[in-house]
């Protein structure tokens, strides 16, 4: 009987004493909370809870007790504080498949790579110095569901717990990512005003912008962004290039990248309708 | 019977069944829980929580509920949300006290500037624009005991929930201190605990630092600094002159006094030893 | 014969040499360069530079001397540094107002506020705080050219360097806009991505932004927002309501708005097309 | 004869007319100003100038000119923009080095890390993934003489621009940082002043701060930390334990000293006294 940390994430549309019995069914399991986060959304009636646990786990005995007790559209997950594992996709620029990576094997980040699938090859090299398989799947002479079924059939392999679009630069069709609901991760350069299209640093280099920004946000078919999970920005002025803003937005995207990764893994974010809660 | 809403701050040496024993009370007394915000220190073993209420609320009931039904070495506050009252005190600078007399009046800020005492009367015609009684109390010709004795009799007077020292320069002595323990706010030039002592812009311009700071603490006589509340800083360069240091020091001052005033008026503020929990 | 220290703003067509012969013939003239920020935009071929001189100025012969050298295309501007003055227009919302006053009576900002102009009289009292005239110009009632006329009668009465837009929630017509051309500096919620029209910080909430933001631009008719002077950012989270987002937009904004205004009263931003460069 | 881009560095006492010779000169020699950063140190009367030039050059010529025609106090120094040779010393923490070798290889340092120099050997698979020699030399059995003689040696061979303390954890001797004056460029955790001495960040969570800092700078001996490049922080509060406070200090850490190897490798950096210039 190994003493372990877990921890409980409770969804649920709100009602009076959730918190009490959700405690409380933990403290009769003899289970010490080690950290708790709540938060009710007023407007939508949900409520979200995360509790980290500490303790022997009988994790079947716990959901059982935690399901009787509650109201019958109340979602348990216990996640245990394993590492998860990851599959990122790219396409030719290498600074946010390097942050990860390094963060990953030399940082803190709470995760395994375990594959890259690139529809271009020039990112193998990088990847392979951290002996991490790199799959090349082109998109020439395929059609996209073509490509795609390759893609699918390559990540369901590593069985990974979220697919990271480390600036993969194709759109994915919607059956691809109803495949992977809530666990497609994107980085989106953002900025104000927000730049849709080609070329977006060209286009903030003409509006003469001083910032900008990074959006990294679970993808979705809803709407056209899906939730937002961390944003974030950096200052620049007259005298960057359009180059120059490319690469200061680069920095922010593989940072921005990097803490979303983190959150999700951490199991600190929870999705609704097009909104995340992040229990910084 | 009236619906309100109030904040439960409990606080306790840390044991098993805390959250669930407090939030099923106020589950009990059909108090319905807003926002819950908990938070243990492993280390220290204690345990902090902010619990914001809705319902209708007796008191005295719920008081002794928790009361009975937890350890003896919990604390319990039940705090109304409404507006704080604060004493100001000052010296010659304006930027602080107009800062948060212009958030009293016309922004956000949760608290009323019930009264303001200067050792200087410079600052008398910025009071007044705002209705604001204003004290004039020279240090000259009295003994720092004296002083001390005519600002605590006008202080009484207005039986403030805190006292806010907008960079009033001088030292209060530990008899006065420990009448306001954790109710006296200074906010600090510089970093802590660098630049201790006079002139500390001129020590940061000859030192030539990148970064200008401000602390906003409470004040004590345990230790040299009390517990701090919330810190921020400014990027400079080579370009700036100790003076332009100090300009761009006083915004910084201005701003984390007035986010620490608004974190502590709002109830968001536990002190214990030489630390504080914020929960933002 | 009095030293004074002036600031002496070129701009040009590029081209081989202008430093040199700016700074020889400051030089000449016995002139000091107590700073000198110089900015050549490669791709669209023009040249600026902003210099602060001391010495003793004849200023006649000083731009007869540039002139001669200089190619004809090339303008010059030598501005005292005199405070600027300034005309807010106004609405209801009173943050950007009281910033502004509060930094030009007791803070740093180098400039006066010489009158205010509101479509509603909510403002007044606040204004007349700080024994600044205060003038009402309902639009209701009044043609949109009509209202326009009596604010330009008032405008014209003070002779204003520039006109600031403190949170005017009227759009203004294209030939009032002409009769200021980059004398009108607007603050403007921007967020990522933006929000154009009502309520936007209801659409902020509605889309779960992680990042609230300001910008500062000049209201000019080419373009639908202006060259921009400042933009900076603040962040949120799941737990702010629309309106807490709307309270965090208002600090971001008065931030934002006197940054801007601090920068231009001191000449330190020249406008070109729709950019701008600010010599911060 | 080909058309470069090289970068002028002119450092002299201040007097009147410097800029206007110097720019003077190179319109002179065909050189055409991209880009002029010039700043007067008006307390201790030094100039500095930054000119980025284009154009054919004959550097002799050219310095020749600049010697004659300015005061004898004055250096020149004309730099090509060919990538600065880093050497890298290090210990057991990989988070700078890995950080350095990522934005060497993929990102836009403009630099070559040509070799590291660990006194453990923790960090050389790390650094052998990017194809860069590594050297452990460890100080055990040997004098401080004895293994800085060793380091030396192993730096001469590599003949670089600059050695980086990438969280080298040993204290080097004057007469090595003689060796390499102002080129020596080091990391430091936590604030300078602030928690000199063993376990920073256990001292930064017993004092209960809210801020997390890093301060990159030129290793010297004239004074405890040498002149500052470089600072910024990061905001923590009362749920960081000591572990995670370093933990967010070395992320803080990496992106500091990232920043100031890329000034100082651009050329965008004065030292003098204990004092930089930073052309940013």
């Amino acid at each position: 009987m190994k003493t372990e940390r877990k921890i409980l994430l409770t969804q649920s549309q709100d009602h009076a004493g959730l918190i009490a019995q959700v405690t409380h069914i933990c403290f009769k399991h003899g289970l010490n909370i080690i950290k708790n986060d709540e938060f009710v959304d007023r407007e939508h009636h949900q409520f979200f809870m995360r509790t980290e646990l500490e303790g022997v786990f009988d994790d079947t005995t716990l959901l059982e007790a935690l399901t009787q007790a509650l109201p019958s559209n109340t979602a348990h997950r216990l996640s245990t504080a394993t590492r998860k594992r990851l599959v990122l996709m790219v396409t030719k620029e290498p600074h946010c498949l390097g942050e990860l990576l390094m963060k990953s094997q030399y940082g803190s980040l709470n995760a395994d790579i375990v594959g890259v699938i690139g529809n271009h090859n020039d990112l193998e090299e990088l990847t392979q110095k951290f002996n991490v398989p790199f799959h090349c799947i082109s998109h020439n002479g395929l059609s996209r569901e073509e490509q795609e079924k390759d893609i699918q059939d390559i990540i369901s392999g590593y069985n990974p717990d979220y697919v990271i679009l480390a600036k993969y630069m194709r759109i994915l069709t919607p059956s691809f990512v109803e495949q992977y609901s809530n666990r497609i991760i994107n980085i989106h350069h953002s900025f104000l005003p927000a730049f849709i299209g080609a070329k977006p640093y060209h286009q903030a280099y003409a509006r003469g912008v001083k910032i900008i920004g990074a959006t990294a946000h679970f993808v979705s078919n809803d709407l056209d962004e899906g939730p937002i999970i961390t944003q974030d920005v950096t200052h620049v002025d007259h005298r960057y290039t359009a180059d120059q803003m490319a690469q200061a937005g680069r920095q922010v995207e593989e940072s921005v990248l990097y803490h979303a990764v983190q959150q999700v893994t951490n199991e600190k974010v929870f999705v609704y309708g097009n909104r995340t809660v992040v229990f910084d």
